[in-house]
């Protein structure tokens, strides 16, 4: 079978692997789409080699279908339309044993740090397997993964219907954000700086703005009768984003920090306090995100047709990922059914 | 009588005033003492010069026995020993609708934005007294204000027993702190860099820190079992405290924005992510805060002996003012019955 390796310097190799039986415990899943994001773009350029050791594997965002199950393995059939949970954790850190595992102290990520989906015959442990319903489409069901990001930023928020909420970046994980929370009764607008991705927002039906020419405190303070959002979502990284979210948001509003900021940012504290903000962080999902966002996408909820801007056979993974540095495309998937 | 104004440039001026009888609604209040604090030497350094027009009657933190009642005040006599909560709000913004008043948008203070305590006979809205039991003496009374603030601060940072707080910064909020957050069954450490100020707190029966010697994260690794603070109070306002307190927090910890940041402070939002850390700003106090506050001082639970570093009469206020800002007291009070 065909796999898509990172090779360090900015490369992607495609080669040749032959396919391993599942372990005990583990399922052998046959992956029919992979996306790519941020992140696989971070570890092409570089910037998580202390965690990537080459050739490595990439793609944690699938859908796929039961090809073998491993010794022991029950509850799961051949032909079972599945996704996978890529996160593992240790159990025992402090993190863990409060309960909450997926920021485990020593998290590890399938597809970073071990072998991920970009190979046709991809084995994983049996617990990792979320289901898909057989009437969701498998590339739709690609999807899940980064839904289920939304998903848990959007819990994290703590929203409530009829709140207002901002969202700073209209890339993929942006316009997630926006369909969740408008589908949990809370209206949204999205700021996107880059005029190709705000004709995907639109085109996808969600109110858009262009921070270079709107006033946004005041455009937001129009909006919420004075008050400020609710919410504000910092999913851009841009460190003038930082500094508009508390800005934009009320007193007790909230700003969730989606994106990651590789470097320190100045945030404006004076306003946390005169306001008494609330700032979270929120990092993956738990495995009730993952199925709450089947459900989303098996419900129509999320705009995946919109976001799905291209799909690559395997052997262009590399000008996939291209075609994402661009920052042209929304979602760049990967079909692992063509060669 | 003898009143204490700010008249600009650094200058504190002593004046004589004619005693006005209350107005309606309001209950005239004989001041026994009132304490300075940090807003006080911002104001005194003419940062608050565009909400401040001299001459200003300083002091937002008292105790005094009620004098005379205006008309139509009820539920007072004569005698009654009293605090004030110094706020005013408009009622009427999105902050007060959403039943934040003490965050309005509008928010009044009384020695700040209008005449303080630093006169012998001070008029104020019988809305604003807070009883103060007969026995607890007028010098603690004049701690409940900034008690208040402990207080708040400690709510906001939703603590529970068993917890263990860092506090960074060992003046009176961060002695006060971590005396409330003992009073809720949490262990509380103070990192302070002055070795004057790491005496008193010491002498006051807290465990203090030099973070020049001692390596914070590891400390709090070693007494968290590795998992870090749950929550962190930066009362510094220092920039590198700021840093710190995203290092220190544990995974779903919380920092305690309490410190006034005049400006954009770098924060690791990586750490915020990796984490899923909280940061909440907490500002002044309600009402409930402030007769928590004199709960807490009337049981003893305040360290008020240790923390009144410093008397001194109204004619002297200039010379207090210069003790506070040499760093080397905690707090200082002004008795306005010597003269």
């Amino acid at each position: 079978m065909l796999t898509a390796s990172y090779l360090g310097n900015n490369e992607i190799a495609i080669r040749t692997a032959e396919p391993q039986p599942p372990e005990p415990g583990q399922v052998q899943v046959e992956v029919a789409y992979a996306g790519i994001c941020g992140t696989d773009l971070h570890v092409l350029q570089g910037e998580m080699d202390a965690r990537v050791t080459p050739p490595a594997i990439l793609g944690h965002e699938m859908s796929g279908v039961v090809a073998a199950l491993g010794e022991g393995v029950t509850g799961w059939g051949v032909g079972d339309h599945v996704t996978v949970v890529p996160l593992t954790w240790d159990g025992a850190c402090p993190a863990c044993r409060a309960g909450h595992e997926h920021v485990c102290h020593h998290l590890r990520v399938s597809g970073v740090d071990s072998p991920g989906a970009l190979q046709r015959l991809w084995n994983v442990r049996a617990d990792q397997l979320v289901a898909l319903p057989p009437d969701l489409r498998l590339d739709h069901g690609a999807l899940v993964e980064p839904t289920a990001v939304a998903v848990h930023d959007v819990r994290r928020a703590e929203l409530a219907a009829g709140d207002r909420a901002v969202v700073l970046g209209g890339g993929p994980i942006g316009v997630l954000i926006a369909a969740v929370v408008q589908h949990d009764g809370a209206d949204v607008v999205i700021v996107e700086i880059d005029p190709q991705r705000r004709a995907y927002v639109e085109a996808m039906g969600f109110a858009v703005l262009d921070p270079t020419v709107v006033d946004l405190p005041s455009w937001v303070a129009d909006w919420t009768g004075g008050a400020g959002a609710d919410v504000v979502f910092e999913v851009s990284g841009a460190a003038a984003a930082v500094l508009a979210a508390t800005d934009l948001v009320k007193v007790r509003g909230t700003v969730v920090v989606v994106a990651i900021h590789a470097e320190p940012r100045p945030v404006d504290l004076h306003r946390v306090f005169l306001r008494e903000l609330r700032m979270v962080g929120a990092r993956v999902y738990t495995r009730s995100d993952f199925e709450r966002a089947v459900e989303l996408l098996t419900a129509g909820v999320v705009p995946a047709d919109g976001l799905i801007t291209h799909i690559a056979p395997l052997t262009a993974t590399s000008e996939a990922f291209g075609a994402l540095q661009s920052g042209q495309q929304m979602k760049v998937l990967i079909d692992l059914a063509q060669d």
